[in-house]
C-alpha cells in the first residue's frame, strides 16, 4: 500500500481520500469512521502522546521521486511519482528506547495476509531487533474493529518459515496485545508497548 | 536543475547510486570534493553502517504536500510543493538507543549561524532529550573541511539564551567532537557518538 505525506498536519479523511490512490480498501471505507482509518488514528495518537510528553513517535513522509519542478511558480512540483517506503512507516523514542513499526489493516476476519509486506521491511525490522530496538506491527482487523500489536519477530517468522502466506487470527489472540481504543488517544498503543516490552 | 528548498541539489536515486559507487572506487577523488556534499556523505555512511551491522540510521524523506494526482497516468503527481521537515532529517537506532540528528553546513569559518534551524526542530530535539534519546547536530565547516558532532543541548542553549544568532567555532573545538573522515564510511560519526555518549 502506498501511503501519503501528512507530515505534521492531520488532513480530514474526506480530503485525504481525494488524493489517495483508489485501492480496494479506500473504496470500502464507509459507515463507521471510528478505527476505520488506521493511519489517521495512529497520527492523532502520536500527536496526543507528543503533547502529553509521553513519547515522540512520527510518521516518515512518503518518499516521492521528483521528475520536474516549475521554479516560475515558486518551486512547484509538476511531475513526480510515489516511491515505496524502504523502511517502515513509523519510528521514534519511548523511555529512551528506539521504537519502529509498520501499520497495516485487513478486511479478513480469520487471518492477516503477508502479501502487502515488502521484503525490505522485513530486513529492516530484523536489523532493528538486532540493534536492540523495539519492533512490531500494528494490525487492524477492520471487520472486527480490533487493533493488535504483534512483535515483529512473529511476522518475520511467518514470512520466512510459514507455509501459508498469512498469520492466523489465533496468533494475535495468543501472542498479540489488543490495543485499547478511545478518543484521547485514539489508540492506546503505548500502553500495549509498556505491557509487552517494559513490564517484567 | 532541481533544488530542494534548502538549496541542495536533487539527484534521482539511480544517479545518486551511480555517483556513489564511482566515488567509492575512484580513490583519486580530489581532496576539495571530499566532504563537500554533507547529505550524500551521511547517506553513504548510513548505508555502510547498515551493511556492516553497526547501526540502523535513515534519512526521513522530504515531506511533499500533494495537491493533484493524475490517476489516468498511473498515480502521477501533477501538482505538489515542498514542505518543511517538522522534525529533523535523520533518526535511527544504535546499541538500542534512539538517535536523532540534523545535519547542516556553513561556509563561515568563524561561527555556525542559527538562521537555518527552525523552532520546531529545536522543540523536537528538546523532546527527544527529555525522552532519553541521543540528540545532536552534525555541522560541517565547508571552508575548513571539518565536520563536528555537537550535542543538541548546546544548540538549544544558544538558540534560547544566546545573544548572537550563531555558535562560535570555538564552541565546536571545546565541546564538539571532530568527526573523522574517510572512504568507508565517509564520516565516522558513530565513533563520535560512541566517544560522546557511550564512553564512561
Amino acid at each position: 500500500m502506498i501511503r501519503y505525506p501528512n507530515g505534521t498536519k492531520y488532513q480530514p479523511a474526506a480530503e485525504k481520500k481525494r488524493v489517495s490512490r483508489k485501492s480496494k480498501e479506500d473504496l470500502s471505507i464507509s459507515a463507521s469512521n471510528r478505527g476505520m482509518d488506521l493511519e489517521s488514528d495512529i497520527n492523532l495518537s502520536n500527536e496526543w502522546y507528543r503533547d502529553q510528553d509521553i513519547a515522540v513517535i512520527t510518521k516518515r513522509p512518503t518518499p516521492i521521486n521528483i521528475v520536474k519542478v516549475d521554479y516560475s511558480r515558486g518551486a512547484r512540483i509538476t511531475d513526480a511519482y510515489f516511491e515505496k517506503q524502504s523502511t517502515t512507516d513509523y519510528n521514534g523514542v519511548y523511555k529512551g528506547r528506539y521504537i519502529d513499526f509498520e501499520a497495516k489493516n485487513t478486511k479478513s476476519k480469520t487471518s492477516f495476509p503477508l502479501s502487502n509486506i515488502e521484503k525490505h521491511q522485513i530486513d529492516h525490522l530484523k536489523r532493528v531487533i538486532k540493534h536492540g530496538g523495539i519492533a512490531f506491527f500494528i494490525i487492524q482487523f477492520q471487520s472486527r474493529q480490533e487493533v493488535y500489536l504483534l512483535d515483529a519477530s512473529f511476522v518475520i517468522d511467518f514470512w520466512e518459515n510459514g507455509e501459508r502466506k498469512s498469520i492466523p487470527y489465533d496468533v494475535f489472540l495468543k501472542d498479540g496485545i489488543l490495543i485499547k481504543q478511545g478518543y484521547s488517544p485514539r489508540l492506546y498503543y503505548i500502553d500495549a508497548i509498556e505491557q509487552k516490552y517494559f513490564k517484567k
